[in-house]
């Protein structure tokens, strides 16, 4: 089927948007290759990379934008703006790049109360300084009393890419290991069940981070890093699948391999969600070069944001089609589709 | 009034968000100065300049960002397709930029029309082509129903400014003359007259468009403009005071010589509004070197966004305290003050 059949498709087909069309997996792909990229496409955009690199007077630029609307704006282990600082460092630091600045967006409700805009604020403060990328432009508006659920915020940020460095799935080869920096689908959790609507506790906190200091170090531990991606939306099957089918490759992953907090896994099976559909905010995946897996390995374990990670699986042969396979625990196989349709929204 | 006290005053006078917080006037600036500022304030955001230049590796990079959240999404002249491009496009130029790149974050309500939505994309398109500024980096979620009033963009911007380029309102000086590029007030009219609580039609247009080619014109006949800002929400008069207070002066305009379309002047007269503090989206304002003034005005004429350009005044002496004077057309003078709040939110 080629684009234009898709977009005859997405339009006679869906004439509302629906909330699948923001979840990153299969109808947002739908949403964004006949609506956005058929209009605004050009050789970057195309990429779809989380941060886009151009060519600025002889310089990398990285450049990417997110927007936040996540509920609750407070959950256990961060907010809204701690995760607005972290989910742009994030993307620039996976596409190999030194973070330089930030903007900041907000979109605020009237009526919000200006202690918790306060407590946000200093929240996206302390991250931005702990990483030394300062916000240098900004901008804020307000909406009428319910024209907008309490607050959003937009970051976008800027870096620089060394000469000698290139991270993209493009380049990811078969034989390399695929490589966690810790335990999965806590950050989805954390904000599911720090919902009201959720009548149980857990003390399961988002892993909500910024991994500048950690890409750093494996960048200079290794030269045969080939790819990084946050699994955020989606989880790390999103991630693994949208990397499959762009390097064409066939990926298997090891079920007894992927670290996972048992109170994790037992919300996951009592909510009757899969664990590897399930936002991360702090965890990356990493793509490397089988012989330098293992020092790539020790140094992601030396770092505070990688303690417990693990080489889940590794890159078989190539195939047209991207096909993710996970070998489970009980000894079978079972491919890893792209999720349809994320199990919950406002996740980030 | 030291900042401390400031923060105090807002913290304790308003526990909540206004729509003031947000219109750019008095209050806005106190939200900014007592939250922002105090948190996240560093040597280039306080600047708080529409574009804010930071030096990359020996290339100045100018970096913005804007949300809009116009009511309604299409509107006589333009929509928020168009207007979340040219927004961003004219701060940029405004900082003596040539624009780069763009980003776009999209946030749409679920169940919004993918038509509209299609419509506002395709604008996008038209807009970033025309000035030949790609889109190369993007963001869309989607949110529940009721969660946000239809569609808000958020658009952020990068370019390049030349070494010999400081565009800035510091640099204003006694007897640089103010000049316009056209009629001013429209978009915010036709945006308010598009509202369907508005039981009577205008023709008035949104003047909403993109002033690089404006710009670069002015830029390449003189070497002597200190300042350019657009002048949107608040309009001229807003500008003007932010103007005067940064550089420390007083300037004089005269209401004879300020463009105005009479339907336009008519609709304000008739609502009570004061088109000095009414939005713009494809008007700048220009402080110039009195002996460069001419020349600039006739490259402005020349060019299709310009042709109804004007000498609207002058910068005065120094005055500790910034100060905009208006000559009315019955021979007096009036103080056009700061605006304490928008007649109307949403406008941009």
């Amino acid at each position: 089927m080629n684009k234009k059949d898709n977009t005859n498709k997405l339009l006679k087909k869906d004439k509302k948007i629906l909330l699948s069309h923001g979840d990153g997996g299969l109808k947002t792909s739908e949403l964004i290759n006949d609506l956005i990229i058929k209009y605004l496409g050009n050789d970057i955009l195309n990429k779809l990379e989380d941060s886009s690199v151009i060519n600025i007077e002889g310089k990398k630029i990285a450049y990417t934008t997110d927007s936040f609307t996540v509920k609750p704006l407070f959950f256990r282990g961060g907010d809204i703006g701690k995760l607005s600082v972290c989910g742009t460092i994030n993307d620039l630091v996976c596409s190999g790049a030194i973070p330089i600045a930030l903007s900041l967006g907000l979109i605020i409700e009237e009526g919000f109360e200006i202690e918790s805009l306060e407590k946000i604020i200093k929240s996206i403060s302390k991250t931005s300084k702990n990483v030394n990328v300062p916000i240098i432009t900004g901008d804020t508006k307000v909406v009428e009393k319910n024209s907008i659920d309490k607050l959003f915020i937009n970051t976008s940020g800027i870096g620089i890419v060394d000469d000698n460095i290139e991270i993209t799935p493009r380049k990811i080869k078969p034989k390399d290991k695929v490589i966690i920096n810790g335990t999965i689908a806590e950050h989805g959790i954390a904000v599911l069940t720090s919902r009201d609507e959720f009548n149980f506790k857990t003390n399961i906190k988002s892993d909500c981070a910024p991994l500048l200091s950690l890409v750093n170090n494996i960048l200079s531990v290794s030269k045969n890093i080939h790819a990084i991606r946050d699994a955020t939306r989606g989880g790390i099957a999103s991630v693994l699948n949208e990397f499959a089918d762009i390097a064409k490759i066939k990926i298997e992953i090891n079920e007894e391999n992927i670290p996972i907090r048992k109170q994790t896994l037992a919300v996951c099976e009592f909510l009757g969600l899969d664990p590897l559909y399930i936002a991360n905010e702090g965890k990356i995946l990493i793509f490397v070069s089988p012989e330098d897996s293992e020092k790539v390995l020790e140094s992601m374990k030396s770092h505070k944001y990688g303690k417990k990670s693990e080489i889940i699986g590794e890159v078989k042969e190539h195939s047209e089609r991207g096909i993710v396979i996970l070998n489970t625990k009980i000894g079978t196989k079972r491919i890893i589709d792209s999720f349809y349709s994320e199990q919950f929204p406002r996740i980030c």
